[in-house]
């Protein structure tokens, strides 16, 4: 089988590298030249090509933003695609893609998302392990073909994944809780620390929590940015409910109510039995 | 010499650990039996004493919350200690705990502030390189005798430890934007989504992003709540800092200011410049 990377970055180079001994052969498309060279330097694709030569390909993987995905869908809908070729996008978001694939390809789209990911980006940051033992949601698969279907899942079991299925809607909702609002969190502690005058004495007392809770303000504006975007209004409802439970704190601390905020931090506590 | 460590737990324990070769003998006290007994049984210390039992002490660690700090530190006032006697808290707030040291043992006193940690605690979470190479803030030095700074400066350097002088109240100010304020965002960050009626369908798709953000919210509510009292000001200054960047990417997002939410977030990157 041959399989097409659309984007050579972290994600779509990851699986280039984790599928080499799966596939008989890897292309790889990128608009960024320097990355194409740096993806064929690295072994993550064998060759890189122009969007039209996926007309060959057997699987074909979206591994860029959601609008780029939207695009790339519309021009493929327009190739003389394999009949039965599986389209794979990574996009973070999964309602606006489903819902702006074309209809001649809808069937062969599998919508997922790898839960996983780091702080880096481009060829460079790409490693085989990435997608290991990591979930891969799959979303409103009842109208995705079954052949199609079957392909992804087997491509799944193969980087040692696990397969959780969800409706688009409930997909992007929790993806808000889980990730976009903790990356504006991230962002908010950064920024709040860099206002700060005396910013590089403070950071040098930074221990493990600071940095875990900073690490994701390492992320790509222009990648997030694009996800935010996307996914406005449960970024917004996450942020919303979130911000109620830090007011709650802010209140406790105020008023000196310390039992109560301590009966609040023990519920905190329960969240990793349920993890 | 003879150490004596008072309060056995994740702090106390693994300074035992650490100082093994170091001391001739350790001698530990806990109010916890049942850490006594654990503490005996890990070998974080060779005996378990009274309170009146440091008058042999040449070291005395104080490694237990800042308002049981102030308390054995008057008890130990009252005591005939070693003349020379170093006294050393790891107190997570230093400004409270210096002013209200007695007067007679003040020049024993070291004010210190080790920047490590994990989220879990007890005898039984005690590691020995808890220390090594993590920073240790001493406040207020030139109020601490030199014999006694100087055998502190020794324990931390067979620790290999970094030392950074402060004074205490410029060391509370950071201490709430590093690390107590990231606390109170990690629980708000778990109540949040412990609120939400789908709570166990969110948290299957938390990945790294949200481990990192969620692990300081199953961090000690007591041990916490008695931090976030004693810093209350500072810690509700850097919760006001941190609201007003939450307030501003929200307001980003709200009204659709993409390209500014991404500069906002390209600012956030350079923290890590700096630290």
């Amino acid at each position: 089988m041959v399989c097409a990377i659309v984007g050579l970055g972290l994600m779509g180079g990851s699986f280039g590298l984790a599928t080499r001994n799966y596939f008989t052969k890897i292309i790889g498309v990128d608009h960024n030249k320097s990355h194409c060279k740096d993806a064929l330097k690295l072994g993550l694709v064998d060759e890189i090509v122009e969007l039209k030569d996926l007309e060959k390909a057997d699987v074909i993987i979206l591994a860029i933003p959601i609008r780029g995905i939207i695009s790339v869908l519309n021009k493929l809908s327009k190739l003389s695609l394999k009949k039965d070729v599986t389209i794979i996008d990574f996009g973070s978001t999964k309602e606006s893609i489903i819902k702006e694939c074309p209809k001649n390809i809808r069937k062969n789209l599998v919508a997922s998302h790898p839960m996983t990911g780091t702080e880096y980006s481009g060829p460079n940051a790409a490693i085989a392990d990435l997608y290991k033992n990591k979930i891969m949601v799959v979303c409103d698969i009842e109208d995705s073909g079954e052949k199609q279907v079957e392909t992804a899942f087997d491509i799944f079991k193969f980087l040692e994944m696990k397969v959780k299925i969800m409706n688009s809607k409930e997909h992007d909702r929790h993806a808000a809780f889980i990730s976009h609002m903790p990356h504006i969190v991230s962002f908010s502690i950064a920024n709040s620390v860099l206002n700060q005058e005396d910013r590089e004495h403070i950071v040098t007392l930074a221990a493990g929590g600071f940095k875990d809770m900073s690490r994701l303000a390492k992320s790509n504006p222009e990648m997030w940015g694009d996800i935010f975007r996307e996914n406005k209004k449960n970024l917004l409802d996450s942020i919303e409910a979130f911000k109620k439970e830090l007011k709650k704190a802010k209140d406790m601390i105020e008023n000196e109510k310390w039992e109560e905020l301590k009966r609040w931090m023990a519920k905190g506590n329960e969240l990793h039995k349920i993890m």
